[in-house]
């Protein structure tokens, strides 16, 4: 059948817009109708392929374009060299990381926010309202007071660096911003089991990673509140200024959860600043089954957290709520004069996202969260909560009832660390190649970790299309490569 | 006429896909559409208008939706609300701030990264070898070496900040990044018309705005090369220890761009890091007729800059460039278990660009920057530059001509800065009202700012739309209000 005459796209001589619009809308409508039967057709594709040869060098070579190139052509290149060597996380058996999905609906919203382009550091235009909007539900999302103050950011790494700057303003004052550490022994805390960007917020932020005491774990991989009291006294005595203590809700390698109610206590009681990273665990509170087991996370001093793991809004979309408004500003706002805010005009509507991190321009990160809420509502979310949670316990129970399968971690929220028991001289290399056979075979993603010093195949279930039937696939892809190896 | 019947969207009951497919393509035809229609119309559009104050209460109303809604309704909210109270960036009017206007590519771009949903992290995917060139283009495009290394990050205020933790590195060794700053006397140095993030980059570094030398200017805006050398050489003498020189390659509010040839002479003879920001000025290096104005840029060690602002990309899009990419490394890395680089599978293909940088998870920005580049070619992005800065000098020259109108700095770049000479009692307080009628217009969107200590009607050029007959309709603008107010 012959294809409908297409418009080339050519941009026009005094702009980048094109000479004729109906190239835009073809190559729109055509690259939509593709990415929707991509979608559409997810559960049967591979959930990742290593790149060819051929194709990396494709991408690794060739100068920067000095001439216009045909717009067909570079969709070509996506469809050949870019689509099909995607890292997998949309796919409903990718479970290797903890790595939203995504959301149609979400995709939609920045067709919406490339068009009309925002630039979300400040002024006077419907955008912010949107994002505060997203602030204020967020914080009822983590049952925070309505004022308390937000902001968009790419990831949790961000987040937590805003709440450790947020965090030395108190303890410091707002002098430190112009005096700089002046070598005052600032000292936090947090779980031998905490992400790393806890302490690269540190490294970054001049405190060092060293002043970051990493506590050792209860029996439930939660931070031991008796090690964590005994090591601040212990600090205090050596005249050191503890000043911070970062509880985990949901930790990247085994998803526990800190006792953050303790946490708490211990901070209001120690006058020290309450952060929680809870990267995916905060969608915990929109799950009735869930929501008990972050219970203490909304009396945090501020949280982390990511609308693109477990919210399922496209990549980059974290979070920081913080309860005292004024402080958080404190430790971020300036105004030279092209950033004078005015009463009236577009240099209205005080305070400005810009004020509350450490970005001017921002994009409309705000419309793919706000439409995502909208449309599906938190009650839903909820359900892809309980949901990857319930996988996780099918998981762990299918682990204990098979002899040759090890159960690593206890399962709290929705990541199951495991490994195949086998007859081979090593079991840590032999446990990590049956996970990059699966990972290579396409059929499901896991990753490995390491927990107790033993390598572990690790499974967090935080993709809102994984089913079942995906386990049952993915445990037989284990099975199939660990028997091929011995 | 019968509108076709579409399909709502409902969410399935195990994910949050469609029931339908068919809804999520209508709907994005139908928005696909609209956006095209609404870029093809903006020329005829106010540039910006204030938001009702019902619209505004709206979206700052009501509590966080639990239960579904219609995506339809929900799409119609934006229409309402949010689509027509923008920030008009996009505007060939809109010549108030330093901000691009983002392109029809670079949307298109959008949907694409929003629908394949890459994390950009790290790991073995195409998407990352997509940064990898681009970040081998930016090195081309500033006369870098190949083998620099880079990262794309939200903005420059971004860029900097990892510009001044490398320098920070250098100065200190990596052992800052454990031990912390222990008071070291570190002082850096950058002009009075620096834009203040770099100041905000001290601060959260640790390191302290104080501990930023601001150098006063020459007759052209730069810089004071005497003044820089006589100051590093008194703070040597006072016992500091000067470690980086930051130089602006278009400032914010003049346009201005220091003698980077001579503060690459300085640095290297003084051992100190060079780092320019060049948020939009870097883009100058893709005109011929303007490249000679960015000499020495490609010697800094470092280059911020940012690919939303004049190279036309959607927000945001920002970009480092550092010259020793070992030495940026070792500011970044660290490989904690769950990230763990393997000879094969999903987690190979190291260096990542989580290496590179503060963020962990982070969105496909460079999608929109590669189809950007590969569609239009950098002549074609220095053609814009070539424009605007051609119609900088056309209203300089037009100011100059007008004895009602008084210049108040040299226009080097795209920037021009100048006010209304009036017979009235307070002529600042005479132009901020003036900027913000012509606001309230809707016809243009100039700003304010302040050039030694006046008020300054400020018109940066940055939009690939804007034409001549802009201008006039501008100056048609300011000449109505202020004829209004007098
Ligand atoms: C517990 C936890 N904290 C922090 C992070 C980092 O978040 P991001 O990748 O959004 O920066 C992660 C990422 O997996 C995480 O699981
Ligand atoms: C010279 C200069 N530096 C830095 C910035 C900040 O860049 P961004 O807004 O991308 O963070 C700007 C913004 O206008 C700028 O003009």
């Amino acid at each position: 059948m012959a294809q409908p005459a297409t418009t080339p796209f050519q941009a026009a001589a005094d702009s980048l817009d094109p000479t004729d619009w109906n190239a835009v809308r073809q190559m729109g409508h055509r690259m939509l109708d593709d990415m929707v039967d991509m979608l559409a057709g997810l559960r049967e594709a591979p959930v990742w392929q290593p790149m060819p040869a051929d194709k990396r060098q494709a991408l690794r070579s060739g100068d920067v374009p000095t001439a216009p190139g045909d717009l067909g052509a570079v969709y070509q290149d996506f469809q050949t060299l870019v689509q099909p060597y995607g890292s997998g996380n949309i796919h409903p058996r990718f479970v290797g990381w903890v790595q939203g999905g995504g959301n149609p609906v979400g995709m939609l919203a920045e067709l919406l926010t490339a068009a009309t382009n925002p630039n979300l550091g400040g002024r006077d235009h419907a955008p912010i309202e949107v994002e505060r909007q997203v602030i204020r539900w967020a914080a009822q999302m983590l049952g925070f007071p309505q004022d308390a103050s937000g902001v968009l950011v790419t990831g949790t790494s961000m987040a937590n660096l805003i709440a450790v700057l947020v965090a030395r303003t108190r303890a410091l004052g707002t002098a430190v911003r112009q005096e700089g550490l002046q070598g005052q022994p600032l000292v936090a805390y947090t779980s031998v089991e905490a992400h790393n960007c806890v302490a690269r917020a540190m490294d970054m932020a001049g405190l060092g990673s060293q002043a970051l005491r990493l506590i050792g774990l209860d029996a439930q991989h939660r931070m031991d509140m008796d090690v964590l009291q005994a090591t601040i006294a212990r600090d205090r005595a050596a005249g050191l200024q503890p000043f911070m203590v970062i509880g985990s809700a949901g930790t990247v390698d085994t998803g526990a959860v800190d006792d953050l109610v303790a946490i708490s206590a211990l901070t209001r009681a120690q006058g020290l600043w309450f952060h929680v990273d809870a990267a995916f665990g905060a969608l915990a509170m929109l799950s009735p089954a869930q929501r008990h087991l972050v219970a203490g996370l909304s009396e945090a001093d501020s949280v982390a957290f990511d609308f693109h793991k477990w919210a399922q809004v496209p990549y980059d979309a974290g979070c920081i709520l913080v309860r005292d408004a004024a402080l958080h500003a404190s430790t971020f706002a300036t105004q030279p004069a092209y950033l004078q805010r005015s009463a009236r005009g577009l240099a209205g509507n005080h305070p400005w996202p810009t004020d509350f991190g450490p970005d001017l321009s921002r994009g409309f990160r705000a419309l793919k969260v706000w439409m995502t809420l909208k449309t599906y509502g938190t009650d839903k979310l909820g359900q892809v909560v309980a949901g990857n949670c319930a996988l996780a316990q099918q998981l762990a129970q299918r682990v204990r009832a098979d002899a040759s399968l090890e159960l690593l971690a206890p399962v709290t929220l929705n990541v199951v660390c495991f490994r195949v028991l086998a007859d081979v001289p090593d079991l840590d290399a032999f446990n990590a190649d049956v996970v990059a056979d699966v990972q290579e075979s396409g059929v499901a993603v896991p990753s490995t970790t390491r927990v107790d010093g033993k390598m572990a195949i690790r499974v967090a279930f935080v993709n809102h299309r994984t089913r079942e039937e995906d386990l049952d696939l993915l445990l037989g892809a284990i099975r199939q490569a660990a028997d091929h190896r011995t």
